[in-house]
């Protein structure tokens, strides 16, 4: 902190579910404004902030609120308005300060010369016992206040422009998150498109807009191609003014293969185009908050940003508020991956802290979890919830094995964050409900968890045997069998989503199958950098042809083109292929063992531990230099 | 419901909530903005509105979101923006209205021929199931949507115009809740006062502003009284807008004694003042919404405006939303008198449909209260709890005795309203408490209850007496010895505010002591009559002089010069003295029975049962008319 800045501060969550909403709220397709279809919590609306000074000096201090709220300032015995000046003898002094908001998180800026706003001060709610009062580096002008995100701007100029339709159609070198700007007189309908097809058809485009005439700026906007529809050359010039959180990137990547490396540079873009205040899963569409795409952003961050703020975002915004009544999007399964996310993060960065503060939010969402749970202790949905794994024909008649899994894997957590006896009871779950998988959902004939031990089908997927590779709840010879009757077996229906894909690789991985994870990665990444990819795109098919690879959902450009979970190269490449991984909790001990046979040559930074490695391998010689 | 009106709809409770924060979050001190001091709650952020038609013919209609929502139309497969006409052909229909507003109630409009808002639509909250939409007859209009209360306006003119201290003090004939419209030019400071000194007092008036240069007019605020300083006479013409939630007055009253009928109007005028959008304790300090004032307010506008409307949205503002983890304004008594509000609110109107949407609210509370009790199953205050009863020195010792009285009043209300088993525990516990209260509270030598039986020291004061009478929790003979040994007894401490005063007297009138009962109020609020008052007041000594009357809470001009509780006479002439009193809840079936030697002569009405009751009284002939 600072000693020169204050810092906007509220109650802990309260940014987080504010600016959630926003974010979940500022869908828009073809018109049509699309607010994310589960139960959105509110922050709070009215809360007090208390701090004690003792002054060796006069001073003086002022307070604002956040535009729209009501309050004052109590000093000592005084009230005082918001923005009056308060002068203050030495001394010991109590100031607390009282605010009002309804239509935005209540929070306020204290400025002085020894008396501001940021560490040091409690927040109360009139419910709990009063804590220490949340603020952050983004909000330290007393100008922008906490309504608005403030965001990183930089300018792009199109590559090209081209007659075309009766237009002009402006490209840009990479897909952005933009206000497109124009110069020029009138206010011309803008067709914005993350494909070319897309901005030139003007019925199907998702996103048209008319510049503000002030401004001269179209709203912020997924976008690489703009089309003027009835525009002649040299009427308009634009500029792309692309706008972004500004997360440092920690990590680069060189080989001695241009493809990996190529794929590497574009995964780092697109995820980086996906990263702003919270995780979400792609910048066109939907631009929501989703707890299984953060999951396995998680993984991605570790190894490029390392920027634990994002994750603590976006951890604090999926959870909402107690009590909790609905899971995480309403999804069964990402409720429980966000308990593991929890443990991701921890294992990330070693933060004890952040998991303490989590933790009766962690229980309380256990206990809905294992309110949950039929007569053999497997969990099942309620009215209402979706039971969601993967896009896969499951046989979902009765408990699905998938998420058994998942709730072992949260069963042990917990019982690992948990000391004595409070965790006593979550280990045990995990040994009782481990027992109970390896009894009713383990075929050893087919040497795969089948899907439903209740309507007799005994039907495989792939996804519960990945869970167990993943979570380490298979032994070795069981591994090897899974690997062999199920990852390699073609009878087993193929994982078909990149976001399923992602888990699979990385089985492959821990079983050692590097070479196919490799070629695997080539071909699917590489396949899309061939049809001219400039950022990964939410599915491909390697057997459509560019132009078919535009639609999905049975929309025409349906397809997010810039996709959070296709960044999964960058953990895959770093933490099997490059090798480096945290020998424990926060990484301040790590390994680098580069996989065998896989690189000549190696020129690459990761964040760790807290540090930037640079690691090198040439003519055979590993160095890791940490800066 | 309207066949040409649509109506604007929301979540059941969202708008109750929304409009309660903007209330008890408007209370403004000399500059400094005071939001309530407790926890404030939300309304949903994403909701959904659904409804199917069967259409004859083909029709269209449009629909309005609120102002800052986001959302779109599902109308069959079809999605459609907000403001967007859309065509329907004959045959059935689903349509789903989709919203997200941060910033105020997620409410819609739909106007068309035949599909319009109101009535018919479901709306659901990603939580529960779906529930009937709520909508009101105040906002039917399009173009101005829940974010504002709209507010009737009459016009009134300056009585006065005065050059004094420099300046031109303007006189109203009473007190409003006005906004001072100024015409001439500039924008003069004005200072605005309840009382004549306050509005003089330019040092420690409560109220400053200066008028908006373009409407001219100053923010709506309590006034009788406007001063501008540094003003020449002709200078300014002044208008006071006065504003308010227009709810028709259905009560009047004239007998023989001149001052009763004064006593009569000017208790209405201030308790229509103090009735907007919710029961307000005062509109000039604090404006806020409190339990108990709200209590009292019920039995006033039972006789007086019979508005249930007010009364529901009241009810639901102050209890806020599950799980309820706080008191109502923080305070223990104001919970249980929560309860009993409905329960009053059911005797009042009849209306069971609201009771039952209001009982698991009910139970959820009661469960709060129940989980507060000691070893002898008495209620006690947590931590952050106000144990208020009264501004009073009661002996603090222990569980305190009224509070008792009001849980076990809680109790029996629950009791009957929950049929069989479900009221069995609420009927045991009643008789339980009501057992230990006897065995441990009153005290038989002082023929009292006492505050607390921890203390030893068996301190006596009016309220668990007064409860005991008022609930009948005490038999004739006990009755009786209360009357002498307490509310005669000169020795037991006095009420000293108008709330209690107010069950007090109603305590009297129960007993039988008209007389004495008609002599307080002719004292007390004739003397306020006396010193000039045009409404009632927060509190009145007859002892000080009119100029010693407006200090409050150490306030020079702190004491509410309109106070609902004041309005109290209202609801004991209607109720003791013309002795109109429901047989039934709704009061379908009523008798009147004027207080014997009371009037010579009466011409009032009330209303009843639904219908307006002209009851005379005419040379020892009483009728009774229904219109």
């Amino acid at each position: 902190m600072s000693c020169n800045n204050a810092y906007w501060m509220w109650y802990p969550g309260d940014l987080e579910f504010y600016h959630a909403m926003k974010q979940n709220f500022s869908r828009v397709e073809r018109g049509c404004a699309w607010p994310a279809f589960w139960k959105s919590e509110g922050f709070h609306s009215r809360v007090a902030f208390r701090r004690e000074y003792e002054l060796r000096q006069a001073t003086a201090f002022s307070v604002l609120g956040v535009a729209g709220s009501q309050g004052y300032v109590q000093f000592d015995d005084e009230k005082h308005p918001f923005g009056e000046e308060i002068l203050c003898g030495p001394g010991k002094h109590r100031i607390s300060i009282h605010i009002g908001c309804i239509g935005c998180v209540p929070s306020v800026y204290v400025s002085g010369e020894c008396i501001r706003s940021g560490a040091g001060w409690t927040v109360e709610d009139y419910d709990r016992d009063p804590v220490p009062a949340a603020f952050n580096r983004y909000f330290t002008d007393p100008e922008r206040d906490p309504a608005d995100w403030p965001m990183a701007e930089k300018a792009y100029l199109p590559v090209s422009e081209e007659e075309i339709n009766g237009g002009i159609l402006f490209s840009f070198e990479t897909e952005l998150t933009a206000a497109l700007e124009l110069s020029g007189s009138g206010c011309p309908v803008v067709f914005l498109g993350e494909s070319r097809p897309e901005a030139l058809d003007t019925e199907n485009c998702y996103y048209s807009c008319v510049p503000d005439p002030v401004t001269r700026r179209c709203p912020r906007q997924a976008m690489r191609y703009a089309f003027l529809p009835g525009v002649k050359t040299g009427q308009y010039r634009v500029r792309a003014i692309h706008q972004y959180v500004d997360i440092p990137v920690q990590a680069s990547f060189h080989s001695d293969d241009p493809v990996l490396d190529r794929i590497f540079s574009v995964a780092a873009h697109t995820f980086m185009l996906c990263s702003g205040v919270f995780f979400l899963d792609g910048i066109k569409r939907d631009k929501w908050i989703w707890g299984g795409d953060a999951y396995q952003s998680q993984f991605v961050n570790r190894y490029l940003t390392a920027d634990r703020e994002i994750e603590k975002r976006t951890l604090i915004a999926l959870r909402g508020n107690d009590p909790v009544t609905t899971h995480v999007n309403t999804i069964l399964d990402y409720s429980l991956l966000w308990i593991l996310s929890v443990g991701t993060y921890f294992e990330s960065y070693g933060d004890r802290a952040f998991v303490d503060a989590m933790l009766p939010k962690m229980e309380s969402m256990m206990e809905l979890c294992m309110s949950q749970r039929e007569e053999h202790g497997f969990i099942v949905g309620r009215k209402r919830d979706w039971l969601f794994v993967d896009w896969a024909d499951f046989d979902r008649d009765g408990p699905l094995c998938a998420e058994q899994m998942l709730l072992a894997a949260c069963y042990r957590l917990m019982g690992e964050l948990l000391p004595g006896a409070a965790g006593e009871k979550y280990r045990d779950a995990n040994k009782d409900l481990l027992r109970r998988i390896e009894e009713l959902f383990w075929d050893e004939e087919q040497g795969a968890y089948i899907d439903s031990f209740t309507s007799g089908r005994r039907h495989v997927t792939r996804h519960a045997s990945i869970f167990a590779v993943l979570f380490d709840f298979a032994d070795e010879p069981r591994k090897r069998r899974i690997a062999e009757s199920v990852l390699f077996n073609d009878a087993v229906p193929v994982i078909t989503t990149p976001y399923f894909r992602f888990f699979e690789l990385e089985a492959l991985c821990r079983l050692g199958y590097l070479r196919e994870a490799m070629d695997a990665i080539k071909a699917y990444w590489g396949g899309m950098l061939e049809l001219g990819a400039v950022t990964f795109w939410e599915e491909y098919d390697p057997k459509k042809p560019l132009e078919a690879q535009y639609e999905m959902y049975g929309d025409p450009y349906g397809k997010s083109l810039c996709h959070a979970w296709a960044a999964s190269p960058i953990y895959l490449i770093a933490r099997y292929f490059v090798g480096l991984r945290a020998l424990e909790p926060g990484g301040r001990s790590y390994e680098v063992r580069p996989a065998p046979g896989c690189f000549r040559e190696l020129d690459c930074r990761f964040p760790m531990g807290g540090k930037n490695l640079h690691i090198t391998l040439k003519d055979g010689a590993l160095s890791v230099e940490e800066n």
